[in-house]
C-alpha cells in the first residue's frame, strides 16, 4: 500500500534550535531511498507504507540518540484505491484549478 | 520502543457520516491488544511502536475494505527515554497543577 | 459557527516537563467559558469559533509569558452544517456502532 | 503575534476531489494579502495572528458554502518569542545543517 505522508518531528528538552535534528531525520529518509520534499513545517514523504513508517521509526531513534529525552511528532497521512497520485500531482491538481 | 499515538482517521468519499469506519477501526485496535482511549476527536494509543503501526495500517486496509476510497489520517505519537509515561499519567501530572 | 476543537500546545525551549503549560492553557479554557475535555494527547474544546480561537491566542500569549521561547502547536477542527454534535455525541455515534 | 501555519482543509460528504476546495481556499489566503506557499499535504502560511485564523475562518465559510455539509481540517502553528523567522529561514536552516 502506498502511502503519503507530512512528517513534523519536534525533539522537545534540547532548546529551541531544532534544524539539527530535522537534517538529521531527512539523511534518515534519504538513507531509505524514500522520496522526500521538505517544506517549512515539514517534510511531504511518498512510499511504500512499511518502508515509510520504518524511516519514521528509525528517525525516533536516531534523534534520541542525539541526546532528546522526549519526542513528538505529527503526521498526516493519506492512501487511496481509487487512483494513484504523486506530491506534484497534488499541487498541480489544485494550481490547474486556480486558472 | 513504546509510543503514545492520536489516531484520527478520516475516509473519504463515503458521505458525511464516519462513525462506522471510526468503529471498525477500534475493533482492529481492540483485536491488536492494544490498550485505546476513545475522545470525541480520535483515539488514544498506547503500545509498542511496531505493534501499534501495524494496527494503524490494518485500520487503513479495513476502512478501504468498506468502500472508502480514499483516506486522510493525522497522528500525534509521542515518544520519551527519560521515563514511562501512561496514558493516564499525562492526564493526571496535568490535574495536579490546576490544583 | 461552532467548531469542535483538539488543540494540543507543546511549549519548546523549558524541558520536557510540559504539564504546567498545558494546566495553564486549561485555565485560559476554563476562564473564557469554553466547554473542553482533557484527554491524554490533547484538549478537545466545542464552542463558537471567534470564541475559541480567542482562547487559542490567549494560551500561546500566557506560554510565552511563563518564559516559552517556542511554541508548536497542532490543531484539529471541525465544522458541519448539516447538524448539530457534540463532543459526546461524537464519542456515543462510535460506541453505538460498536454494540 | 506572528505565527506560522500549516493548514490542510479536508471538506467531507463532497466526493474524493478536494482540489477545488483546495483552490478556492488558496484564493481566500491570497486576497487576505498573506504569504502562502502550496505543497503536496498542506499550505504554508505565515502573517500576524488574527489575519491568518480570519482567513481559515474565512476558508470554512467558502468551502461550506460550495456545497461541503462537513470539514475536518488539520492545522500546525508555530509562534516565537526569541526571534523572527520567516518560512523560507526555516527550510534554509535545515538545508545548512545537511551540507
Amino acid at each position: 500500500m502506498n502511502v503519503m505522508v507530512d512528517l513534523c518531528i519536534v525533539p522537545i528538552g534540547v532548546g529551541v534550535s531544532l534544524s539539527p535534528y530535522v537534517a538529521a531525520c531527512q539523511k534518515v529518509l534519504d538513507e531509505a531511498g524514500l522520496k522526500t520534499s521538505l517544506h517549512s513545517y515539514g517534510t511531504n514523504i511518498e512510499g511504500e507504507w512499511d518502508a515509510v513508517f520504518a524511516a519514521v521509526r528509525r528517525c525516533h531513534e536516531v534523534v534520541h540518540g542525539m541526546g532528546a529525552p522526549r519526542i513528538t511528532t505529527t503526521i498526516k497521512l493519506g492512501t487511496r484505491t481509487d487512483r494513484v497520485q504523486t506530491m506534484e500531482d497534488k499541487v498541480r491538481s489544485v494550481q490547474e484549478k486556480m486558472g
